[in-house]
């Protein structure tokens, strides 16, 4: 991807990750076309699109309009609590695979788009992108691992793609329900905040990094799965423990009161070893820092919001 | 799946496959619905449907319309040589994830649909369905791959499929421009016939078995994949001189005269000890008595088309 050419069209703009995506794209000068479902204000330097992507005649108008040379999708059901085992994952792979077919069919060349850990069979041990098998246990890791198939496929002998398995991302601009979120929300506001047991042991990323991860494997060339995590597991008993040592109010947290959610294994943990060797991404902002970053991000907004 | 309820709905229906499942399903006394893109007299026990399942609303209103508690979903693009690369592969994935859905989505109780060997990795071994890793080399076989992921997911929690997959059927109905039906037509009306080098070895299933074994699936509540294969691989060059034997004109067949599809290793063979242990299949026609037939149905076809 040279820095004087190249149309970028980015799915799920107005997502967490897509969100954080479009000031790095933009600052590298590309045409960013910015595809959301509602009407959004322009920013500098990204241009924005409505379309319903769920609608194959209207996503093929769109690739027809813009013709992209590349493709950043990130468009998904992510809706906390109900992405695991929505039939909106169908939905969403079909679109997907009209999307990526519509892509290449007209002279797109790189393609990226967002897998999961999801996708691979729950093992205490480093997922490695081309070894752990990829054995989803839900409705969302099926359909994310049957959308990189599809992907693969469209891009055959016409283009290149890069499929990031996405861990644990978190920051400013996380949705209310996830787990940092709803942890920081609750002791802000002093309110109770039902957790599950709180052992697992999760690979979070920063969601800086993650949108340079994403930006970063749109400008490789390289083909193929690559893990966007940091290789290290914590607990979420850790990261409500650093949250507390700067809000306080633990009381407030209910370990054991919540059901665990459908894909829920003791430990989920990325080996980064690939994006780093092949693409020269790694995680920049450690965990204390991110989650402080993330505390003061909602404590601004609750201000706002007053 | 009881002998006095069940609606059926049967995509693909005047396929290969489909033309001659739809029989032994109707002797069964179930209620046939065979899907079609285009109108089609009516068969006794069979109630045609016409539906471009590559239309989601239309697809969705023939779900909506006939509450399958059944479906085989044969349909996919098959068109010799265009096949295995055909961005049309992209569609049909799109259009089953979206049927799969809807027919679950609206009561379906058990589905099966059609997978192929091409999903598997190359290999010299047998293919086993739990073990021989996925990876397919070709625009079909991943399309075929993410498929099976897509019917996974929409099977979640809300019943029971299985996927078959296919090795190589041949028979009468097989399509003009297939390996089988090309060397009997030539032979036939004394016209050369260009061939790849002839040495590779396929596990060819009579048509009428692998329809025996989609209505095995389909009576059956086992989950997974199962080959639709018989276990034994034999060369090409084997197959036409069966034929030959019969049909003479050994001349005709100019082997290494055509270049080899996408997706032709040396060997490919199924291992069908799973089907055979769990859903009680096993093919009945052996391959010389398998090819006798399809030589007789061509030659009457021939005749009748005079």
């Amino acid at each position: 991807m040279s820095e004087s050419a190249g149309v970028v069209l980015v799915t799920g703009a107005r997502g967490f990750v897509g969100a954080h995506c479009l000031p790095l794209l933009a600052a590298r000068g590309l045409q960013v076309i910015a595809v959301s479902s509602a009407p959004v204000q322009s920013a500098p330097g990204v241009t924005w699109r409505t379309c319903n992507l769920l609608d194959p005649a209207a996503c093929a108008a769109l690739i027809e309009r813009e013709r992209p040379t590349h493709l950043l999708h990130l468009a998904w059901i992510t809706t906390p609590g109900v992405f695991w085992s929505s039939p909106a994952n169908l939905e969403w792979l079909a679109a997907g695979a009209h999307l990526v077919e519509r892509f290449f069919q007209t002279g797109g060349k790189r393609a990226v788009a967002m897998g999961s850990c999801a996708e691979y069979r729950a093992s205490d041990s480093a997922c490695r992108e081309d070894e752990t098998p990829i054995q989803p246990a839900t409705v969302y890791g099926k359909a994310k691992a049957a959308m990189h198939l599809a992907l693969q496929a469209a891009a055959q002998d016409r283009g290149t793609f890069a499929w990031g398995r996405l861990f644990f991302p978190y920051g400013p601009g996380e949705a209310p329900g996830r787990f940092i979120s709803s942890v920081i929300a609750g002791l802000l506001s002093g309110e109770p905040v039902d957790c599950t047991d709180g052992t697992q042991q999760r690979d979070f990323v920063f969601i800086t990094d993650a949108a340079a991860a994403c930006v970063a494997l749109l400008q490789s060339e390289r083909c193929g799965a690559y893990n966007i995590g940091t290789g290290t597991a914590v607990s979420l008993r850790e990261v409500t423990d650093i949250i507390v040592r700067r809000l306080g109010r633990s009381e407030l947290l209910r370990f054991g009161a919540r059901a665990a959610p459908p894909f829920d294994p003791p430990r989920i943990v990325a080996d980064p070893t690939k994006i780093s060797a092949e693409i020269g991404w790694t995680p920049r902002v450690a965990l204390e820092q991110g989650l402080l970053r993330s505390i003061e991000a909602m404590k601004q907004q609750r201000g706002a919001s007053r």
